[in-house]
């Protein structure tokens, strides 16, 4: 487990320039930041019939896809939509005729499941580098078959780990949720990596200097806690090369790609104690204004939760870190992880 | 406990056109609206040593004062400074220089916490409306004194309630956060409130029709289920009368308010088996551009946490709620609340 002895710090409001908003560092009196922990991490459910282990594909809903392709018994992965879906693909899409007053449209989409591995107990990052890539490109191929739904304009995939994330099923999967809607955030992250691109000219993703934040780099991708993280030790995976679009991604990049995500996920567990987590995909809407190309830069987010979300936040939208990213990036950098785990 | 028959309903999505953002109704299809409740609300803390409790001011951060001002081991409530503040007063407030790139200024500001009662185990529902009413009274002197701080922008009223809403007391306050920074939320709503102002020629929460998303009125406020809910069961109170800023509010309505408060959290309560919960004051920055002051209407937010947040609300700020707003705002109408509890 890193140790880290850590500077004094005064509380400081950071501005997340990629969001536009404001997050408030303030240094916990009473703990050191390597004495971050989870307390425990109930998980949803202990299902001895748990319906996304193999042998109980009937219990799930449809299917979309399975790898390989054409498997039977010894599937890898699996894309299945979801039982409880929040939107439905049976519903015919609506466009709101007005935005003034009381608007709304029929609840329009696809929320989908990608079932990670056929085995219960088999976490994300218990697979090798190039079964998460296999995940990863699973994500891609059903992010471009819903791109050709016209009037889907926005796909978000994410990942709960444990209750207290949001998950309800404990074996390892992510979903996707593809909306007829361009969420919220994602405007705002637009807009305010669009604001940075016209003061500076440079996309501001390309633009970040990572020094001292640094986790660790691969041939395609770097990995950091961001400069104004909105929660505790925080983690973006962030590709070198300029891209707006997660599913621009090919086979050499997602296996590179599942290497640095197992890495970081294997720091955050041992250093944090298994916390619960959510691993969010953020990319650029369908029919995105070609100007936006140039600033807009996909990226993934790690997000433990060592601590709840309250009413300042909610009320704000400004978020409370204990933990200066500096300190952060320091303990996960100095996490060993063992070649055997990798 | 009320019972309602409720139609069957197709996913719907919606937009909130206070904060301009879009929420998804999404049924669940296990369960009737009314059969949601809180499955149990742990309580931070079951301190037999609390230093909220009267007789124990020696163990929290210095006084800022005592309602009724000048009493001694008879005080009503309490409001003293936090003490683990997520912002400091005793930091010089900085004006950021740039706004590009890595921005961070010093964390100036105010963070106090209202002790609502000297008695461990008073809810602020347990309190006569008149009690109320004084917590509130007491939350508009201390904004006052804040607002004759030139660098301060926004005061943020917040409660929380149970632990997983972010309660680390179990004893019954509520807190206040003092920022040099109006926060993005807050400036999204303004934005928004301006926007359907120049469209419609009329303030939104003025505007509001609220039909069937009622719940009860009183002399001076009205309380219903907004139209794009955020949170399943959500309430909210709004003045009747225009206001922008929370402390304009007379004694007369504080009483008028403390009574609709108490009578909501009542059937909250009942309703949900004691949900955790946030209460929020969503009122207007200090110095505000007056061109705002016909848009802007300050209002009451409550919060129940039946289900928590997972990682697509963080990641798109969309946020998915199972119970439709005219469903919620029957059920809560339907509660009956004993005269002897009011």
């Amino acid at each position: 487990m890193a140790e880290a002895e850590t500077p004094n710090r005064s509380p400081e409001i950071r501005k997340d320039k990629i969001h536009n908003r404001w997050v408030l560092f303030s240094p916990a009196r009473s703990r050191r930041p390597s004495d971050f922990k989870a307390k425990s991490n109930p998980q949803p459910n202990n299902q001895t019939e748990c319906p996304f282990c193999a042998g109980h594909e009937h219990e799930c809903a449809p299917e979309i896809f399975r790898v390989p392709a054409g498997s039977t018994n010894d599937w890898k992965i699996r894309v299945i939509q979801n039982l409880y879906p929040a939107v439905s693909r049976e519903l015919d899409f609506q466009n709101p005729v007005s935005l003034v007053g009381d608007v709304a449209v029929s609840g329009f989409g696809f929320h989908d499941v990608v079932i990670e591995s056929p085995v219960h107990s088999v976490n994300l990052s218990d697979l090798s580098p190039a079964q998460v890539g296999e995940v990863l490109l699973a994500c891609k191929k059903r992010i471009e078959q819903l791109r050709s739904c016209d009037s889907i304009k926005y796909v978000q995939v994410f990942k709960n780990h444990g209750a207290s994330a949001g998950a309800s099923m404990s074996h390892s999967h992510s979903q996707m949720i593809a909306l007829p809607i361009v969420p919220p955030t994602v405007s705002a992250r637009l807009d305010s990596m669009m604001e940075y691109y016209k003061q500076t000219g440079k996309c501001s993703l390309c633009d970040i200097q990572p020094n001292e934040l640094l986790i660790a780099e691969s041939a395609h991708f770097i990995s950091l806690v961001p400069f104004a993280a909105t929660f505790a030790f925080e983690i973006w995976i962030i590709p070198r090369d300029h891209s707006s679009h997660f599913n621009e991604i090919d086979s050499e990049k997602a296996v590179d790609l599942g290497g640095l995500l197992k890495l970081m996920l294997l720091k955050m567990s041992l250093q944090l104690n298994n916390p619960p987590f959510n691993l969010l995909i953020h990319t650029s809407p369908f029919q995105d204004d070609p100007s936006n190309a140039p600033s807009t830069h996909w990226f993934l987010q790690i997000a433990p939760h060592l601590s709840g979300v309250g009413g300042f936040e909610i009320a704000t939208g400004c978020y409370i870190n204990p933990v200066f990213p500096e300190d952060a990036a320091k303990i996960l950098r100095d996490v060993r992880i063992s070649n055997n785990n990798i």
